[in-house]
């Protein structure tokens, strides 16, 4: 029988670098990934970076700067969202120790898998 | 100049029913939709329904039994997903007086917009 459901801790983790953990899951064209950071807060910006996927992001916990293109930088928190189209650079600044997001993808961003 | 971040007071609200409230971003193939339920605990599921659009969901708060085909009911709350490939009926009971959902769907829900 099909699997639908997925409890936070019996998804698996990947370990994206010190502090920062992805869990996710997926259809065959729809990808959702909860990513937590307990890293920040940072000094800066991680270095901009873009994708041909498009993507919406719901911020779960904490506060960023989101910088998209040579748009202002936005202040975001739990409770906001983004959406990056396809192929535009962009990055966030952590704001606070822990921050948690929700990011959809589409297509599947393989290099996640 | 594109508007790329959306706080959440400042999205339009779409109300679906009595307590039932969404707010939505979206890019060219991707849609999010904050949905948040006040109408709970309900005594019954909703209707079971289907789409050709690609599922994926959040649980931001609160509590559900999520049925998905056939499948036993799950018990899935805050911080647990869902993932629902194109056309599987599938439905929620709420279990809680609030519960809040962060809906992902490929392509655009148009029946939303």
């Amino acid at each position: 029988m099909e699997k639908y459901a997925f409890k936070y801790d019996e998804l698996p983790v990947y370990k994206v670098a010190e502090g920062v953990e992805r869990r996710l899951v997926k259809t065959d064209n729809l990808m959702m990934v909860n990513i937590e950071f307990r890293d920040g807060p940072t000094s800066e910006p991680d270095p901009f970076h873009s994708h041909p996927h498009e993507q919406v992001c719901y911020v779960v916990e904490g506060e960023v700067y989101l910088f998209v293109g040579d748009n202002e930088k936005a202040h975001i928190k739990a409770g906001d969202k983004f959406a990056i189209p396809s192929g535009i650079p962009h990055t966030i600044q952590r704001l606070t120790p822990v921050v948690r997001l929700i990011d959809c993808f589409t297509p599947i961003r393989e290099d996640f898998l």
